[in-house]
């Protein structure tokens, strides 16, 4: 039997304190259902009385069934000199129907006397009358020890006084914050395990931050000085450097340390929460993440993938499917040319790495690399100039020429409009189309006018269009790269597009998706 | 007297080795340069005889001054059953005059029998004499023992047997490499403090990797179990997870246990450097990196700003100052009333958090971060943004229409072209201009409208244009966000646009960056 270790969740509430962060009442319901899912035992959302949004949500709350989750509420104890029973937050706190709720309170005497501006023994009054009154509305209470490190180097008598105020109010939990994220290992560990050894009775638990990157390593020290509660975020959002990170805690403790902290048949979803999460947070996921990036079990490097060929515990810490992750391949000039002779030979399997098929595909591609492409991340585009090079590929259209027009003010609702002349087997066809923008513009009329010569366009759709500047001091003429990603009913693939001109990337990046599909379709008949 | 630890950075060797990482023989020289001056020991610069490249920027490396870095080339022992003599890969790495050779070799028992595929004998061997060879050469010799921790927790014997070989052979530095990063910093303290007991008079090294999001604690336990050798990269970057990152290990070392690592002086140098190598590899900085992102001493919530308004301590765990980087306070929702209002009263004092003109502000705020709009980052636009509702702002120009046209194939050597008419205190002006691109071309179109009315624009620049797709599943027709960043002589400012039209988007920044400038401008005559 392995120790349960209990997950506590704050992305949405330390978390939505991030920079850039700010999630609707809608986006706070999605993600409280996923991380239900995901086993989270507990998930902090925030406090009714802060705003109209969380006083929202938490009314909305019912809407969703949960499963094992409970929701806490977090608010501070009552102010200085207040009875909790007339302290209006307080009052918020309780006025929705949370089966936890989070108090946070001074651990840190230079806190007390210089920010709150009242005396130690009314800061402990404050906790210990405040936790009493929540608990008499029979809520399980978990005390944040705000600042509790910096708090105990600075006078450990008095941050233990504070732990100890939190106990006789009824704390369930006594939660041990290293709110500036200046604590290191060492100092976690040992500080933890006195924690644990003063209050044999009550369960502890640990709240790191990341100032020093260090969050994950100092929650996983407390576990092993015996908390029993951690708490974090998804992906680690949060203010400032973030806050521990949930997404590489939640595997350390259970695929390494052999603690229980979600049911082990779980962890495959922890992959596509992360990425849900940074998708609803609309922040770029972190393809560098520990365990759930895209970059985590990719190999470039041709004698990393030589031995991963081999047997992957080589070059891998974990089998990469036991979070729902997935190991990569890279082709680029460092990966060599056996990498990209596997892909080459998906298409011509008589072309050996000595060919002279081979050295141009190489000589092209680094050209290209050189030019702005990232073929690691648009396979499809990679294998239609295999295709073109090979001779094995027939354009499926010709463009004779294209007009994008932006207007301003815009005569119509669209501001923008394409005409666009192509030619299909001698045949040309001309359309135009109205757009939000001259892509969407540009993408609508050459649907437009393939759609004729090739119906099965119509169920192909784009699902997702990036633009990433690539070197940003040319301003305005910088060159841009385009990833395109589309989808039919049997799967989704990227095409890319790199110019000066983020219409013309554009355009590349559409062109292949088309001819990618086409080729494809070709295929399967 | 602090402890020396000698910083050992391998950003140009295994650094190089992450998707999407390409440095040319000038950015390697460049970052030499920038290395060298922050104070690393050591710069690992790759392998002479991989490729060209590589050569090429060994045989340039002359042309650069250091003050006191070493560098260090890098490369495997010889073959199995080689002469390192007679060794092509070994006589490439000794082809360049480097102070420093590192030579990586198999210390796991299943590496040396599955994927080197010889015996245990023969790969002391070869660690041995590989070293000794390098040693007659006058070679300082650091050995990389690959795959230590795992190769420890396997067979402790023959991992100690393989330090030992290198030892023999005479390195000068024996490394413990983590290389697939699955190690727990308690593993790393028990197993270096083996190894650093047992080779009491040869320096012991530490290299980890992020795989667990360990590395860097890692790294830092290591230093604590006695090692005075620490590899990494600049911003953490490398295959997978990434190295070990030298940006939080440098100051977690230096500022808050005391070693030296680099001159103190030079910590203020971090932050630039952190920013300049993530340009040069044309990779997204990490605001979130610890110590040096831009948010790292970033504040938001109301009562933390309240609070690091008393003292930075109480939230703050070092000053930002002592690492080059800076502290921000941030407008938004959640930062409350006061952080906004003290904005507003740059422009009129007069106003208190609840004059109705606040609230409107506020308000209107609201509505425009909801719509996409992040004014964290564009502050110009804030200030033009309360201007105008405070009816303290008059246009310097009126748009009558504009009209971008994109043509496919190119006519001339610019796709774009923009006609523009706008009109300033009732004289109208129309103007054209082509460029790479639309926003190049309207940009440069309406420039060259205002220029006779306003000639103090010609010393504006456009010096960095991002473009941000805020919810990509709307594909081509995705509402895209526009920061542009402008600056003439006395500063730079940064202005946003938001729209469903890149163009659009693009505009609106485009104008409210000139209209700051002037209004700029008229403030100081």
């Amino acid at each position: 039997m392995n120790t349960r270790v209990f997950a506590y969740d704050t992305t949405l509430r330390d978390g939505s304190q991030a920079q850039g962060i700010s999630f609707s009442v809608e986006d706070k319901l999605k993600i409280v259902r996923k991380l239900d899912e995901l086993g989270i035992a507990y998930i902090e959302a925030g406090n009714p009385g802060s705003n109209p949004k969380d006083l929202e949500f938490f009314q909305r709350l019912p809407e969703i069934k949960l499963r094992q989750a409970r929701i806490t509420a977090f608010g501070s104890t009552c102010k200085v000199g207040a009875d909790p029973a007339q302290d209006s937050q307080v009052a918020s706190l309780l006025s929705v129907d949370t089966p936890a709720v989070a108090i946070f309170g001074k651990t840190w005497d230079y806190h007390v006397t210089a920010i709150l501006r009242t005396t130690q023994k009314e800061n402990l009054r404050m906790i210990r009358d405040t936790i009493a009154y929540v608990k008499t509305k029979g809520r399980e209470v978990v005390f944040d020890a705000e600042h509790f490190f910096d708090g105990y180097k600075a006078n450990p008598d008095y941050a233990f006084k504070a732990l100890a105020a939190a106990v006789e109010g009824g704390a369930d939990c006594l939660v041990l914050c290293d709110t500036n994220g200046g604590s290191f290992p060492d100092e976690i560990y040992d500080i933890t395990q006195k924690a644990v050894e003063s209050f044999p009775g009550t369960q502890i638990g640990i709240h790191c931050h990341n100032d020093c990157e260090l969050a994950v390593a100092n929650s996983v020290r407390a576990v092993q000085a015996g908390v029993t509660h951690v708490q974090g975020t998804i992906n680690g959002i949060g203010e400032r450097c973030g806050n521990a990170n949930l997404c590489a805690i939640i595997p350390n403790l259970q695929l390494k340390l052999k603690y229980d902290v979600i049911p082990t048949e779980n962890l495959t979803r922890l992959t596509p929460v992360a990425r849900f999460v940074s998708e609803i947070a609309n922040i770029e996921f972190n393809d560098k993440a520990a365990y759930v990036g895209g970059d985590a079990f990719t190999h470039k490097g041709g004698m990393h993938i030589d031995a991963v060929k081999k047997n992957p515990v080589s070059y891998e810490h974990i089998p990469p499917e036991a979070v729902g992750n997935e190991r990569k391949v890279l082709m680029s000039e460092v990966a060599g040319r056996s990498t990209i002779l596997g892909r080459i030979n998906q298409i011509d399997p008589s072309l050996t790495k000595d060919s002279p098929e081979t050295r141009a595909i190489i000589n092209r591609l680094k050209e290209l690399e050189h030019a702005g492409y990232q073929f690691e991340s648009a396979e499809s585009s990679f294998e239609l100039l295999v295709r073109k090079m090979l001779g094995k590929f027939k354009p499926s259209f010709e463009l004779t020429d294209f007009k994008v027009i932006v207007s301003e003010p815009s005569p119509h609702g669209a501001n923008s409009s394409a005409m666009i002349k192509i030619r299909v087997e001698g045949e040309d066809e001309i359309t135009a189309a109205e757009g939000d923008g001259p892509v969407n513009a540009l993408d609508k009329a050459l649907r437009r006018a393939l759609y004729r010569f090739y119906p099965e366009l119509r169920e192909m759709k784009l699902t997702d269009y990036k633009v990433r500047v690539l070197d940003s001091y040319s301003a305005s003429a910088a060159k841009v790269r385009v990833l395109i990603e589309s989808a039919d009913s049997s799967g989704s693939w990227t095409t890319i597009g790199v110019s000066n001109d983020v219409i013309e990337a554009s355009w590349r990046a559409l062109v292949d998706a088309i001819e990618y599909k086409l080729a494809k379709a070709r295929e399967e008949n």
